[in-house]
């Protein structure tokens, strides 16, 4: 101890167990954690084939605690997500910026022989955020992630905003619940009507199905203040840049390769702005778990056994956009 | 009277002597002013072979007032830019926003016998703004779109933050004094070394000429916490995102049609947004007044007549980009 195993992406695209090994000594503020539940991310899709440990939604129970540990001890739940260490001393480090340390350590950057689709992992007490008690081992790990970016996008919104989400899916559905109860009109942009009902129910004031949308339904839409882009393919600008209110802001979330495309013109003309927005500092990902804990959001998730078999399934089902709406894996 | 001397733009782009005739009594808060400077701007180049009358950088004395008016008197200075009505009972005008009323009246699209290429126009009281004492009729015509455009760029800027300015021109010349008087550290990107030292008088903290940077040089430059791009070209943004601090703004003050086109991931990696920005606000361009007059913020012009001759010459100096940094036209 601490020894765990592991599951690592491979040429094959098929991920494999492993097994990672840590030193013996749990040193400066190391917690060992013993995994209990991981989220499955659209961008673990992106790292398949690479020989890296899988997973950035981790949650678990901490086992055994280093000698600088200040507040975390054996039993207690936490969770982290995609930055798993920082410099400390940057200006961003500093400014409680930390996700944009130049030092910092990110899923798929740094510490690849761990992540969440494992049996444990050894992370820094500091980078380890306590689960609240409302919230499941299961129901928090899609936050770590999906949780944590869309509350980002949400963070400076004001409640008299018009949040418009498209897309209804791991990010998406999540997005609604936030908006909604942070007192926003909330206007679903998705692709047909087959979710219109799951929508409303999240939280959703209104809907529209944008492959063939109700010119009523268009016209009597609110001019969006904030629109948070969840859907992976760049979405039809054209469209979109009408819909959007004098000064609005759009969040473009979804991870790919290239160039953000868009018309120029318009967002000249009506004031729009652009944010590129990455998952959450320390504290905007801890104020997101006292958020949903008290607010009672919660992932709709799918689970998973955390074994090779269980692994594979899960993302070839996210990789055809058919989990409803978070795939989350457990330790058999 | 009111009828006045108007140029238009006419089929061979060279500008056509006209007059445009106006109701003998004047109505409402309409307000006859006679120019005495008008500023040449870049967006006027993509008008000159249009049926309208040119320029929308004007400057001139009250000469007589409707019966509405509040506050103007003959005799007064004032001047007008982009924009010279709005609806005044949208959720924009009420909330101060006035440039993004739906109905407002712009350059290019409304009134379009008048402009300020003349030797007078008809506009409402409540869209000319008094002109400071401190500042001469030649100088404050520079500042109705120039310095109202680059102004709401820097509109919420921190006097900490580093400012970035794309281009050494009519925009950019103005945009330098604002923000070094401002408080801010002023780094300058120009094409090459030919007007290091014009910026640095300017007010500039830093310069880098683009083309051939300095190795050194590049590396001591601030991180970038806001970048006006003042170039008409679309930069080369591979050279810039490097350069931009995380969390930090981008405005394209230019006007161009087609696609806004920039690598994505680094907006998403460094937490960067792109700002549609356009022109000021009555409030704003009032304050951009007031603290040019304080700080002595004043174009550099070259003044041509308000002639055909005088037009022509001012636009295509322009057109070549040999305006040192703003034509104004006076009348003869």
């Amino acid at each position: 101890m601490p020894s765990f195993t592991v599951f690592k992406g491979a040429k094959d695209g098929s991920p494999k167990k492993s097994t990672t090994q840590k030193p013996d000594q749990l040193v400066g503020d190391q917690v060992f954690v013993r995994i209990t539940a991981s989220g499955v991310c659209g961008t673990d899709l992106h790292f398949l084939t690479r020989d890296m440990v899988l997973g950035h939604e981790g949650v678990g129970v901490v086992e055994s605690v280093g000698p600088d540990t200040k507040y975390l001890k054996k039993g207690d739940r936490v969770g982290w997500g995609y930055e798993t260490d920082s410099c400390g001393h940057c200006h961003e480090c500093i400014s409680g910026e930390d996700i944009f340390c130049p030092e910092r350590a990110m899923y798929s950057e740094a510490n690849l022989d761990q992540g969440s689709f494992a049996s444990g992992a050894v992370w820094r007490e500091a980078f380890l955020h306590p689960i609240p008690d409302a919230i499941t081992d299961e129901a928090a790990a899609p936050l770590q992630c999906g949780g944590a970016t869309v509350f980002t996008a949400l963070y400076d919104v004001k409640p008299n905003e018009v949040v418009g989400i498209m897309g209804v899916g791991g990010l998406g559905h999540l997005a609604i619940q936030f908006a909604a109860k942070m007192g926003c009109r909330v206007v679903v942009l998705s692709g047909t009507d087959s979710k219109r009902a799951q929508a409303l129910e999240l939280g959703a004031h209104q809907f529209v199905a944008m492959k063939d949308p109700d010119t009523k339904e268009l016209e009597s839409l609110w001019p969006l203040s904030r629109l948070l882009v969840t859907t992976s393919a760049q979405p039809a600008w054209d469209t979109l840049l009408p819909m959007m209110a004098p000064k609005s802001r759009i969040y473009p979330l979804s991870v790919s390769e290239g160039n953000l495309v868009i018309p120029y013109m318009p967002l000249i003309i009506k004031g729009i702005s652009v944010h590129g927005s990455l998952v959450a500092t320390r504290t905007v990902h801890r104020e997101m778990l006292a958020f949903a804990a008290v607010h009672g959001i919660r992932p709709v998730i799918e689970t998973f056994p955390m074994t090779e078999e269980g692994i594979k399934e899960a993302l070839d089902k996210l990789d055809k956009g058919k989990v409803q709406y978070r795939a989350v894996l457990v330790p058999q």
